[in-house]
């Protein structure tokens, strides 16, 4: 029997991306998002939602662009610092002890220590309420070596991402191997 | 040496959400979709992206409504069955075995196997290029029994959510816990 908890935004997994922008004067920005994902393949786009009252929501507005960084499960604690620390009120690299890069397709900076980076155009904003959601076309995808599997892919198992559960807002590993995609449920 | 990668639609974890629609004639249909997350807290909005090519795709725009249904990973081989076969050709939930119900609060089925459900009425339709992404308010959310944790939201470790792997597009379960977020990264 399911039970109605009313209307919450749930679901899982939630992801952890690190929203990297520079703001007016170039100061660069990192903010943790669980709001976000891929929303289409071609061209490759990807959403992330964020909050009016950020200062990264003016940033990408002013400079129609980000990034994604996306933080391995060692930096957990560096991860959970930046969701804590104001942009404003503090340099979030330096609390972080994190590295920002300048990105090399768009004027955003990603995380130097995160095993994969998207760089990101604004191509659509949506307003819906307490988030806006930015579409950002995907212009380049950039990997650690260290993170890349035998074919031309990360390996998960490698990147060891890190899953966020809503709600009870606790972090948690990706774990382990359950199936191969479009073929476990064709076996007897 | 970060290695660049070309444009390309990666992001780690996503989800696995099956998407439940009614066709014009009442049929039943459940699509999986991997491109989708929360997108707004307040209304509680959620964002899933659909090629125009499927039947969920019609179903959506004409009934104005969706459901979300998310799998636990015993039902990982079911699920995958669901990405193989057609909504066209077969009935989904008679080749996997699984019940379609009525949602309560859209015009929309769910999966009464799976422990947890949003029901959703379309908000905001984005064209994107190979997938439109559908925005639907979630007007409520279900959940079994069995998945509650001591607080009144789900316990992930009983939910046991399926990791889909964009790029090996592999299926993981969701691994250990790594800590509290919003209070980790002050820890000592």
């Amino acid at each position: 029997m399911k039970k109605s908890m009313g209307a919450k935004s749930l679901l899982y997994p939630a992801p952890v991306l690190v929203v990297g922008t520079y703001d007016s004067a170039g100061k660069p920005n990192a903010m943790v998002v669980a709001w976000g994902g891929i929303c289409c393949s071609k061209p490759p786009c990807v959403a992330v939602s964020l909050r009016k009252a950020t200062s990264s929501h003016r940033n990408i507005l002013e400079r129609k662009a980000f990034t994604i960084s996306i933080p391995s499960e060692t930096f957990v604690k560096q991860v959970d610092l930046l969701g804590i620390v104001s942009g404003r009120e503090e340099d979030k690299f330096a609390a972080t002890g994190l590295t920002p890069v300048r990105g090399q397709r768009v004027d955003a900076p990603y995380v130097e220590e995160f095993p994969l980076v998207l760089e990101c155009k604004l191509v659509h904003t949506l307003e819906l309420g307490r988030h806006t959601q930015f579409v950002g076309e995907i212009l380049d995808v950039k990997a650690d070596d260290a993170v890349m599997g035998p074919a031309e892919d990360p390996d998960v198992e490698k990147l060891k991402p890190i899953v966020f559960v809503p709600g009870s807002r606790v972090y948690h590993a990706v774990g382990r191997f359950l199936g191969q995609a479009f073929s476990l449920g064709q076996e007897p």
